[in-house]
């Protein structure tokens, strides 16, 4: 077992007939950036639960919407199945601590291998110098805190000037990133993988806390193991809210997640 | 009254205490692309409806996922209220026509005039001619159906060869677009107009159908009158399926919405 397998197990309880499945969990205190767990972690929970639920393995379409924070120790997990087809099944679910709903989920599911059809991509992954180069490694702002020894992340040279002290636009950054522990990169892993840098949006507004609203992560390909690399886009950062793209390839160079985030800048 | 404020207009009755409001209402032929009732549509009566049960004005992001058809006919809509904050409130709703859930939605509310932050844009709106210049006028694939009386597109030269028979990428297009009766844009029938434009994948896979999966629309500002600019593009159709973002700005060329969906090439 992997350090993401374990503080992402599950343990089936009896809902009393109020909800489909209904899970018992620990949100674990080894993804946290500063003292919060991180949302992608959080994702990769409900994922798991969803994926439980679900006649299908795959999540094609994921969206989280984080009401309170969810700090580490008992949660539960409630989801209620929607529609389950022959190709894809929907369900939606709920992380809940201290007895409030905490991040509300709703997913997509259905399986990447079994996908017919045509395929034409324009524009590939961001090329950027090997991860073995070490003049590549940067640390980035959460290399302090719980999640930064979990996820190992090489920054593409220039993008994270912040971690510095400098500023500097445009707003985007990029990497590569794999477990810390060595476990590959699976389907459900990409969840947590789609927020596990930080944001753009500190190139160009410092020292402020980004929370995120809403996240949005599109499943697209299996990846294959080996390293992830990932770039992260902010075009309109309007009023203190900003959406935040990601794109996610694998060590081949192959697509395999996009994700979109509404966040809001928050000055304390 | 418009077209569109008679066709989204909803009449509360008991829900029993199930759900915190339910609405009966009319799903109208009249937004029709072909048999089906456009998804941006149906997107803004779930969008009305939680409208009517949150604290807060304004949908900051909103996701939709298509279950099943939602054909032309009387409908219901079951909100339940998932979080009042103080900034921010949370709602999912149900669209249920037939006794079956058709459309699940879940949404984040704000005020977008009681934001307060920082403003940083990169890139700005889609160049094109003016819409007034007559050789910009070009009939959309959809205008034959319901939907192409009730929206005015005028697409940008060269993005819908599809509509002549024509192929070739890339694979996005653009154009301006109203109401057809005058109407002025609003907040809510922005996630209509993040779904009026056919889909650009058409540029190089002819005469498919290409049902939404999951339609996620973040509105950012309130729209000027006047037309409003969008483009749309995809950029990775894999095995079928693809995504879709949209970007849509006002008249004075502000940007009002982001629109992400994931969709599929259906081959009949």
């Amino acid at each position: 077992m992997s350090r993401f397998d374990d503080d992402t197990s599950l343990r089936e309880i009896s809902s009393a007939g109020e909800v489909d499945r209904r899970f018992a969990l620990e949100i674990s205190d080894g993804w946290g950036i500063y003292a919060f767990p991180n949302g992608g972690y959080l994702a990769s929970l409900l994922g798991t639960a969803l994926g439980h639920a679900l006649p299908h393995p795959d999540p094609f379409t994921l969206t989280c919407h984080y009401l309170r924070p969810s700090p580490p120790g008992p949660a539960q997990i409630d989801v209620s199945v929607l529609k389950r087809g022959r190709g894809l099944s929907t369900a939606r679910a709920e992380l809940i601590v201290d007895g409030k709903p905490s991040v509300h989920a709703i997913a997509t599911f259905g399986d990447l291998d079994a996908r017919r059809g045509q395929t034409v991509e324009e524009g590939g992954p961001p090329s950027m110098p090997d991860p073995d180069q070490s003049d590549v490694v940067e640390a980035g702002p959460g290399s302090g805190s719980t999640f930064g020894q979990r996820v190992e992340i090489c920054y593409a040279p220039g993008t994270v000037p912040f971690a510095r002290g400098e500023l500097g636009g445009p707003m985007e950054l990029g990497g590569w990133m794999r477990f810390a522990d060595g476990r590959e990169p699976c389907v459900r892993s990409l969840l947590l993988f789609a927020d596990a840098m930080p944001p753009p949006v500190l190139r160009v507004v410092p020292r402020v806390w980004v929370p995120t609203l809403e996240l949005t992560v599109q499943v697209r390909r299996r990846p294959r193991p080996g390293w992830l690399r990932a770039w992260f886009r902010t075009r309109h950062l309007i009023d203190g809210y900003l959406e935040e793209d990601g794109e996610i390839y694998d060590e081949g160079g192959q697509l395999v997640a996009v994700s979109r985030q509404l966040a809001r800048v928050q000055t304390s």
